[in-house]
């Protein structure tokens, strides 16, 4: 690093890759007279040379060689934006080795490998930041990391994937099927054409494992995560969650306690008043409960190309600092942790049943969870015709006696369907 | 500082001085574990050595003489919890320019001698942090200093005062009046005795001046902020905003354009769909908006000894840790800047007026808006007996006309009273 100039090599140039380039090129200037930092951005690697890019780039710094862009002596700082695991991977262990800091939005990566890519900047004793990873332009990782280094965090619960919610949104809000809401979500471009990363909670349970391993310094990673999506979710249950005061989110949720850390993602029901319940559309958010500062919520845009460049420019500017001042930030230890099984949560449930429209049959229920001793808080019974809808609140239960009530219920001959089971987020 | 042992010397043992002490001598083991930063609580200098302190706290600790705890060779960082200008700004200039790096919560002080502090800081090469000193629990300075280091930030818009939001939170879901909400507040002690600081809008003007000069990079004092509290609001005016769409909400607002920066608090109505407007209660946020991270909500704890010790200690273990590796976090820089007048704020705005009952009266107000070029979006009018009441919602317009209407409404012998008037955010 030659006096405050900061050569920067970008490897990947799609869509955040692109907005972070236009910000580098466009903003220079100004970010030097606020930082005293000239960023210039030396090379970009990019799959093909030849392809238009949303922003002009000088073709001049185009490469198809991505290890010569991280082999390159004068580059300073190596930012990631290839996404997937190899070759990111190598490239940026590489870069680490060579004593390179590098800022990565890579959360696959760092949901499988976290581990070793951040042992590797320990021991080469420079910065590895990946704000960017989960909740696009919110500051969360950083916050996670310094704000609260001294704070006792219980729990972390996020709205981490925007296609989810913008389609859970308008369920609740336009009384939307999942399969109308889903297509338009396709529609406005916040799905895949092949959702199911989204509505599956893949990249909600990548995002929760860095979320624990960064809240509590932890080993996590995304196998380790208990995972239900949202494909389940009917119009239905989210008009049962709405009469009864809560809403339906996709969450990711981790918790530490008595040595274990649970880490899961699942839609659930959380109070109308909640913080969270009032986080619409593809907006995320992520709450934070811990023993001293009590309730925090970081709340924002978890993607898209401008959000995302703007928290991987922060990152860049942090680690070009910290070259400057000739240090690094604090690195983040890891500790092997027991990871909680999903069949010891403690949870209120929500349950909803259609039965045979007869005497007797809430007996017959109702003697199912007395056996399984989950504690019934309130009922609502609803006439369908022949038929009739039996909606539970239970109290604070565990998920196996439930999961056992659930099993048990099946066989029951006066139910003829298990219609939803959602986890509910709340006080007793 | 030998080796990893961070000797603290705290100034001030109240409500955020005793949680920090405990919080220290409590947690040292864990945040050592986790931080491989040993705290060690060296000294305290207090009004009283023989008051009882919420917490137990040893003895030996405690001294009369802040200036000796400033002055001792064997203290590495100073933490400043005594509050107001004077003796804490002569303390903390006297520990920067010893080469100690500070950390205070002080609002009252930054607020009117920041740039001079800042300039010390920056001086001495060491870290003057104050994350707790806005919003407090909340990580809010350190994000907008370094995550957004490179962001360009158009507009922070912040509920910075618990007391007020808890009062306006009462008159909006109670119905309460004014009086009562405060009496309420008062009782829970929420509010002080005398209330002037919160609902005269002081205490979140300050705020302002802190949030302006971070986001921005300009010197900004308490004096330059355009302040109004909250007293004049009514339980009228909150029916009027809900009917409409709207909550009303003790706003500090920020922002820059065309070479001015504009720094004011007042009540304003914002749309009910806002993040903004289900901070409900004593919780403090702060939101947002920059040009390529779109929009952003911090929320938590605005205030409280635990969640303002949270911060501090952040703050704390960031100073220890760049003392550790002989650097400092990046200085700020403030330039000077011009304020822009309120005269010159454009807004829409809601005005309720009560008026005598008789053809030919709407007329005669609409007549005056007309000559201001004040254009209504829209109108209500309500049956008082012998009265009515007019509740209009301009279009966007500057204050300086807005205030011009106003007089010349009062000399308009058809109203009677002019009820309230409140600038409204949210698109036209």
């Amino acid at each position: 690093m030659d006096g405050t100039t900061v050569r920067v090599g970008l490897l990947g140039c799609g869509n955040v890759g692109g907005a972070l380039a236009q910000l580098i090129l466009n903003d220079a200037t100004e970010i030097q007279a606020r930082t005293g930092l000239a960023l210039e951005l030396a090379r970009i690697a990019v799959h093909s040379t030849a392809r238009e890019r949303p922003a002009p780039i000088p073709a001049g710094l185009l490469t198809h060689d991505a290890a010569a862009v991280v082999n390159d002596g004068s580059i300073d700082v190596v930012i990631e934006l290839i996404g997937g695991v190899e070759p990111a991977r190598s490239l940026i262990l590489q870069a680490l080795k060579s004593g390179k800091p590098v800022v990565t939005a890579n959360k696959e990566l760092l949901a499988n490998c976290g581990a070793e890519l951040i042992e590797a900047a320990a021991t080469s004793g420079v910065d590895l930041l990946f704000e960017a990873a989960v909740g696009g332009g919110i500051p969360l990782i950083r916050p996670l990391r310094e704000s609260l280094a001294g704070e006792r965090i219980r729990r972390v619960m996020g709205i981490v994937n925007g296609t989810t919610n913008y389609i859970l949104t308008r369920m609740t809000e336009a009384g939307a099927s999942y399969h109308d809401a889903l297509a338009e979500a396709q529609q406005l471009g916040y799905a895949e054409r092949d959702p199911t990363a989204d509505v599956e909670g893949f990249d909600a349970a990548a995002k929760a494992a860095i979320l624990a391993s960064v809240a509590f310094g932890v080993r996590v990673v995304a196998g380790d995560v208990y995972r239900e999506g949202i494909s389940a979710v009917t119009a239905a249950d989210i008009g049962y969650a709405r009469r009864l005061g809560y809403v339906v989110k996709l969450l990711a949720i981790v918790e530490r306690s008595a040595g274990e850390v649970a880490v899961r993602v699942h839609p659930a029901m959380i109070p109308t008043d909640h913080p969270l319940a009032s986080v619409r559309e593809s907006f995320n958010a992520v709450f934070v409960e811990g023993d001293a500062v009590g309730e925090l919520m970081l709340y924002g845009r978890g993607a898209g190309g401008m959000p995302t460049a703007s928290a991987v420019l922060g990152d860049l500017l942090d680690a070009a600092h910290n070259l400057r001042t000739g240090g690094a930030g604090r690195a983040l230890t890891l500790e092997a942790t027991a990871i909680r099984p999903i069949d010891d949560l403690e949870s209120q449930y929500y349950l909803n049943l259609e039965v045979v429209d007869r005497p007797g049959v809430l007996a017959g229920v109702a003697g199912v969870f007395g056996e399984h001793r989950v504690s019934i808080k309130s009922m609502e019974q609803e006439g369908l015709g022949e038929e009739a809808r039996l909606v539970f609140i239970t109290h604070s239960a565990r998920e196996r006696d439930v999961q056992a009530c659930l099993r048990d219920l099946h066989h029951l001959d006066s139910v003829d369907r298990i219609g939803g089971l959602l986890r509910v987020i709340g006080p007793e």
